[in-house]
């Protein structure tokens, strides 16, 4: 059996890597795949740096064409990650009859459903295992493993940079910006870290989780995100003491007035699983009706976790090269006609548990006039913790644990607490999923 | 396009769960599958019991042979459990062409040699992800997930039943016999509750495991295993202030000089994910060159679980039902052709870092005896602990943690500190993985 023809697009990071697996381990590869895999065409932009000279010089180009018009290549591998030239160049790929594998969760997110009415129509497999959690299968666990099951809701830690950043802040009590710059430092966020710390990157992802959980089409413009920049540690330091991790998550949850899809900052139990993921790794938990309660963890990120999804990827693709398509993995999970729709919830029709803190003059009577504004918005309190002054300071933090409510009513005691003459500066707002 | 024509063996605990997931999802499976799954007839043992009455009289049987020998059924469900029949409706069932998915983990450990020859003969395809982990998709990452990777080791909590025993002793500080009696009453350990404490299921389940890791023959009877019948909180207690849990283990690795293939009690350190994993949860670490670490936790074991996997398994074959059988996920995760062969090392030549208790005369030189005896077999020390006697007692604990060595090594050292004078009683011995 002839080797499998295969054109990669971008030798970077995952590049590199995906090209070190796939050599490292042709062997064990083949005794899998029961053929061997051939990367035949490199794309790469500087053919002079370190990595393009390693690469024979012939398998080498700097222009596209000569590997998307090759008819001898069957799969293209693009890792040039952004959005143009890749959703050209993919677009390109499947019209001419090739399957793609990808690691862009930004092209799936945002051009996610052009692509895969393309694939449909040229009966071509499109493969992204990689853009979300990075080594970890989670799209083969929600598209097949769980195939089975009413998916109810998926939750994860999908952004390793972020979660790096909380866990210095914890573990070492800097603020944001110290560990932004640590994490700069270490390579675990980039000179440019708006996408990982603002929300976009985990958005990205969580657009792609809950639709193959859900079966609904790409909707990437309609969740609602939050980043953590804006995250203190003394917050993190009070969940702490409340029994809480602070974690960025990414939520999608089918509720029954429609699909919530939420990417912000969350307060855990620290007896949950999830709650104990520290680091760059990622988890993620997915609710389902027959299995219950899963979770998948492992590394996020990196040359060769990536690349150990893009090359399980390339597999599955050599597999179903013989299939009648109609038999393959849809690509979101559900048949392309099954896609069904409906309501994506906006942040005010969340509900959600939550933790505020207010800074209130040391003064008597707050606590009564906070208790007051919350019973008069029928809010009940978990808890409250007021804490004793700082030294030399007139002002105290008042913590309350707040039971599940909807975020809009929230808002507005948050407004009207705002509003008392004793509450000196903003009211932070986090929110508390248990995972009951 | 028609639906897909299935038997079920079997309609006990598991059996009736599968029969409610595919009713109660019909429709979402239909999404994914394109097709729907019709159970057309169902052998019961029992056809008066409450499950079967609830079950339409003409699709139910007590004949094996009118589900086996109906030409119409593409895909045969095992759920009975036990070696026999199963083995031989499997086979039948297989040599008539058919697919088969089954949860059966001794069939599959003891019989699956030969019940994949048998497979690839006729072509068809035996699934088995309910087999191990129940609702985990464990078999499905480690054949297709992971399938670029070079996979290193394997270590699991895949048996419910003692990990909550494990978790009763830790938590309420009670023995193994109350641990188990509370166990049995809860319905999570049966009357016998023999394969699950003494390490049997767990052996069934990573001898699978291991096959698909490493690309090696089912090897059941090469497994070393130990249960933990014989633990005592005392052991669990000592691990907690030093640091670690006590968990049940099956453990597979990779060494250079074999397979290591074996379930024992470990202390694990605390600050790990999968030391963490309590009750009736099970977990499963997978240790691979690319992907480097990935934990997947989940319900081990449970009707809805398990028919979790069944349904996912059910749904995979109706996807290769016209795929080429030589491009299908080969049921060892190697093509069969591609299996290797070596040797499984026994437990003498493993390699561990080691827990020993022993109880010792509260008298001078003790200590220095057994350090002695350590030294003379280069065996290093990581801690000592020599606790204080119980009043009115004339021995003291003495615990030993011991770096990484052969186990017959120290097995020679418990030889000779148990022929010490001051040493009185057996000396307990348990491993130690820390996962770095």
């Amino acid at each position: 059996m002839s080797a499998v023809r295969v054109g990669l697009l971008g030798l970077g990071v995952v590049g590199a890597g995906t090209v070190s697996v796939l050599t490292r381990n042709a062997h064990e590869i083949t005794r899998r795949a029961g053929r061997d895999i051939d990367i035949v065409k490199v794309l790469a932009r500087d053919p002079r740096k370190a990595r393009a000279l390693a690469w024979p010089k012939e398998r080498l180009t700097t222009d596209a064409g000569s590997v998307l018009d090759d008819p001898t290549i069957e799969v293209i591998v693009e890792l040039m990650g952004g959005l143009e030239p890749a959703r050209e160049y993919v677009l390109r790929a499947i019209r001419a009859g090739k399957h793609v594998v990808t690691a862009n969760k930004a092209l799936i997110a945002i051009h996610g459903n052009e692509i895969f009415a393309a694939a449909r129509e040229s009966g071509v497999v499109v493969a992204f295992e990689a853009a979300v959690a990075g080594g970890i299968p989670v799209i083969k666990t929600l598209r097949e493993g769980l195939a089975g099951n009413r998916i109810r809701g998926v939750a994860g830690i999908i952004n390793g940079t972020s979660n790096y950043i909380l866990t210095a802040m914890r573990e070492r009590g800097v603020e944001f910006d110290a560990a932004l710059r640590e994490a700069q430092a270490l390579g675990y966020a980039e000179a440019d870290p708006h996408f990982d710390i603002d929300g976009i990157d985990a958005a990205h992802k969580l657009t792609i989780l809950a639709s193959i959980a859900f079966g609904i089409p790409l909707k990437f413009d309609q969740v609602s995100v939050e980043g953590i920049r804006t995250l203190e540690s003394a917050d993190i330091v009070y969940a702490d003491e409340l029994g809480y991790r602070v974690k960025h998550l990414g939520i999608a949850r089918r509720m029954a007035r429609g699909i919530e899809l939420r990417v912000h900052p969350v307060l855990i139990p620290h007896r949950r699983l999830i709650a104990n993921v520290d680091g760059v790794m990622n988890a993620v938990l997915v609710h389902a009706d027959a299995v219950g309660s899963i979770l998948l963890h492992g590394p996020g990120a990196g040359a060769e976790p990536t690349a150990s999804a893009v090359v399980a990827d390339i597999i599955d693709v050599v597999r179903t090269l013989t299939t009648d398509p109609q038999w393959r993995v849809p690509h979101l999970a559900f048949q392309p006609d099954a896609l069904s729709d409906g309501p994506i919830l906006g942040m005010a029709d969340v509900e959600s548990a939550y933790y505020l803190r207010c800074e209130a003059l040391d003064r008597s009577g707050v606590l009564a006039d906070i208790t007051r504004i919350l019973a008069d918005l029928e809010i009940s309190i978990e808890a409250i913790l007021q804490k004793a002054p700082a030294p030399g300071a007139d002002h105290v933090p008042v913590i309350l644990l707040i039971h599940k409510v909807r975020e809009a009513k929230v808002d507005q005691a948050i407004a009207r607490i705002t509003g008392l003459a004793a509450i000196t500066g903003p009211i932070r707002k986090l929110r508390v999923e248990t995972f009951d």
